[in-house]
């Protein structure tokens, strides 16, 4: 993974000159005046760990499973927010953990948790460092570590009669498929994250993948869990669903390393699907596809994918913006909206919902566009984060967020997000593109994903977006929505989520984390704000 | 509904002779030797509240809403296991509430709380009473109320666009769907308990009804909860889904009036299905049928209703056993097994689902039997509570229970809980007559509904019992399953449900109820064990 931005280093590639001539002529976008820092220039503070810390420390997990190098440290900061990647870029790794362990098993978990809750050092789980939260920067000043879990990646078990899977949370999930693939199977979860994401993270996180429609949201698919924490063991999960009190894999499913460790994860797997098709759709406005995805959800049949970008989106998508219909009536630009749609299953399944969902789109005014856009998407469905990195590098500052709320809150929430985005961001004259998405359907309701591409702003970019962030969240809350759908709570919404369960949900989390982590090591600072900060 | 028995006393029915002679024969049921005892020589205990108390009480939900007379006590005791009935009808009503306390909103919920909080009166929840888990006999021996929700019967409102449904929980189930369908909806919720379950109960015991296959169970439903602690209200659920941190609403569900009073469910509710189809399928064995089932729930297509009777309940269902199959090839009765399957929705997805799933039945041995065995089934569904009162009338003993666990661990599980309670039941030499279904399926496991009949033994037929039933409780924790799959905690399972969670789930739970119920007062005893007590 590159340091200071996305994935593969090989991968990275340039923006055309064009793209970077209309970001300049449309969004007032300016090379950075600076270029990144250097990986041996980055600022790192001195480790705040002694001897005795890392020598107790490397007895648990051995020599090797205690880092303290620079470049481990660096790469081990922070996750991959946009935020996240412009401080790292700067050269300030201010929040670098003060050493990497990397423990081998759940009871190496449970000592180094044992050890640092009596030295008081604090423990972020580390899977596959894709935070987009704040979920990896703990607050608080204290002495930490970050606790890669890369050497716990075993695909433990597969039950095939209960199709389920025992997996290690260091498992990233591209081994997680292989291994899986091996005997035909499937977990079906991929998120945008997925290239890097661990097993870990995505249930810490309560992952949604670009195929929920079909698989599910990650934690959907769990049906099993091992926590360790530093005051015991959590084993939880003997049957799908039980009626033996409150689910307490919910409880655990995001709680994003500050209620304890995940150290298995049991979830539910499929045959590896015969037949995949993807295919495109149009409809004339952003309502008009809502309502077509709506009555999927509600009446089926459901896809395996099932997306709609808005106007902007869909035209900033399409190199051609003609391609898929004409202009509006007034000689506009047109108005219309890309939906991609993918159905997983046996020939005959998948030709049998394809059939039934296209009858139901085009009662509900789809036009369709046949396989190419949805075989497109497909094609492109991970290089999102590749493409900030390009964007980052001419100058221009790109973020997503997302949120989901009822269907019929979902009009009002999508006027909200967009309001507040242009507003904060149009501070220079010139307004930031704001396009989105319904990237996930259940029969109640929906979520929505922006993604938003402006200039850095003069000063401080990071700032900047701050500042925008706060408003958006702030639109949220009051537009009904939750402040997260899939990325999680972190510390960046951490105020938020705060309002979203009230006071007394922040009192009964805050009593679970004092019985599970008396000591307030375990990822300080995210999901729940310490009782002394109010 | 029947203070010492079920439902509507008019639709009580003797067995007939010819039943009474096969108990007596076969089980060795004889007549009991006390007959019930009448409602006005049930032993009540003198209430422990005083006029202040009272009066307080009165201030907060009116003078109608304070009742301390000794039927509508004797009404509010305890629940309707069999137990429970046996208690009752030997005139026994020692755990009656020392008042029962009708609130009429949220508010006075909460009113009632911080009163009783601040007197030390525990609070019981209490919905329909149809609790089989002792549910509604807190431990401890502290004064308590009743806190019965009848006045809080609103369907309060229906969002259409969402499909979704705000209730009450004091609301009835045959109200709710009654109301609903005025309107074109349902919940689909449909356990035995449906005709005098409330909604909040369904909620608070995580209720599975008999078409959870295609509804989804109770839980799966709720998608927003309003609940009054001592502390305050939790106001939860602004989307189907959220990575805003863990679940809070499945904290709520399952806690059984433990945590909280669920004063509001948001639920999904579905257009009222234009087709219902039911359909009897025979199989050789109740291996064969499992797996067949597993089919269906693994790879679709999910049909609305499906469960699977064993041999035993199989043959003990048909009035003639040869009626569905030829006998053993050993001349000795017929092995064969009963599955009951129902299609709901629109005439084309019915037709659809049911040609599909016959396909796979075939494939998998089964064998059609047309409609009339689903019908059957269909017009008797909420029948059993009434037949086990005709039981308890001529001296057999009549119990059911359930577990749940993954497809791998089903027959072990059954196995060990067949034969604990063969067993434990054995004593005087004629063994019960144990039957069992699978009453609710997921793809990665499913549930096992038993019901025992036996003598009631000559001494004490409720210690007979107790005896029993925890010898399968343990069953059923040693061979990996839950120790209950819809029927709840309750006081009855609750050493069983700490082994379930472990140590530190306990801990975790009961650091939540010191928080919300810091005085203690909520349903006491139930669910979680009091830290004392350890």
């Amino acid at each position: 993974m590159l340091w200071s931005g996305w994935g593969d280093p090989e991968r990275a590639a340039p923006l055309p000159e064009s793209v970077v001539g209309l970001l300049r002529d449309m969004l007032g976008v300016r090379p950075a005046e600076r270029p990144p820092a250097a990986l041996d220039a980055v600022d790192v503070p001195a480790c705040r760990l002694n001897d005795e810390d890392l020598t107790a420390l490397a007895k648990i997990v051995g020599d090797s499973g205690v880092r303290a190098d620079t470049e481990t440290r660096v790469r081990h900061t922070r996750g991959k927010s946009t935020p996240d990647l412009l401080r790292i870029r700067s050269g300030d790794a201010g929040d670098a953990p003060d050493a990497v362990v990397l423990p081998g098993g759940h009871d190496e978990v449970l000592a180094v948790l044992g050890l640092c809750a009596e030295r008081g050092i604090a423990v972020v789980p580390f899977g596959g460092g894709t935070s987009v939260v704040g979920g990896l920067a703990p607050a608080g000043g204290a002495a930490f570590v970050a606790l890669d879990l890369r050497r716990m990646n075993a695909l433990v078990s597969v039950d095939e009669v209960s199709r389920t899977a025992v997996l290690q949370p260091g498992l990233r999930a591209p081994d997680a498929e292989a291994r899986l693939a091996e005997r035909g199977y499937t977990l079906g979860h991929f998120p945008q994250s997925f290239e890097w994401a661990s097993i870990g993270g995505f249930a810490a996180a309560r992952s949604s993948g670009q195929a929920s429609a079909g698989y599910g949201r990650f934690d959907d698919m769990v049906v099993g869990l091992t926590v360790a924490t530093p005051e015991g063991t959590l084993d939880l999960g003997r049957a799908p669903k039980s009626a033996a009190g409150p689910d307490l894999r919910q409880l655990v499913l995001g709680s994003e390393g500050a209620l304890g460790v995940i150290t298995s994860v049991t979830a539910r797997i499929h045959p590896v699907p015969e037949a995949r098709e993807y295919e495109g759709w149009r409809f004339a406005s952003f309502a008009e596809g809502t309502a077509a995805l709506r009555r999927l959800a509600q009446d089926g049949p459901q896809p395996t994918v099932l997306r709609l970008s808005d106007e902007t989106e869909t035209m900033i998508g399409l190199a051609d913006p003609t391609a898929i219909g004409a202009g509006s009536p007034d000689g506009g630009p047109p108005s219309q909206c890309l939906a991609v749609l993918g159905f997983e299953g046996t020939a005959r399944q998948v030709a049998d919902r394809r059939a039934a969902a296209a009858e139901a789109l085009r009662a509900a005014g789809g036009e369709p566009l046949g396989a190419e856009p949805g075989e497109k998407w497909e094609r492109g469905r991970f290089d999102a984060p590749y493409l900030r990195d390009a964007l980052l590098d001419v100058g221009a500052f790109v973020e997503t967020l997302e949120t989901a709320a009822f269907w019929r809150d979902v009009p009002r929430l999508y006027e909200a997000v967009r309001t507040a985005l242009i507003g904060a961001l149009s501070g220079a004259g010139t307004p930031p593109l704001v396009m989105c998405h319904i990237s996930h359907v259940y029969p109640s309701g929906a979520s929505l994903y922006f993604t938003v591409v402006s200039a850095q702003g003069k000063d401080d970019p990071v700032a900047h977006w701050d500042r925008a962030k706060r408003a958006v969240n702030d639109a949220i809350i009051d537009a009904g929505g939750t402040i997260s759908h899939h990325h999680g709570v972190g510390t960046d919404h951490r105020d938020w989520y705060a309002r979203e369960i009230g006071p007394l949900g922040v009192a009964v989390l805050r009593a679970v984390k004092e019985r599970v982590d008396p000591a307030g090591i375990l990822n300080p600072g995210v999901l729940v704000p310490p009782a002394a900060e109010e």
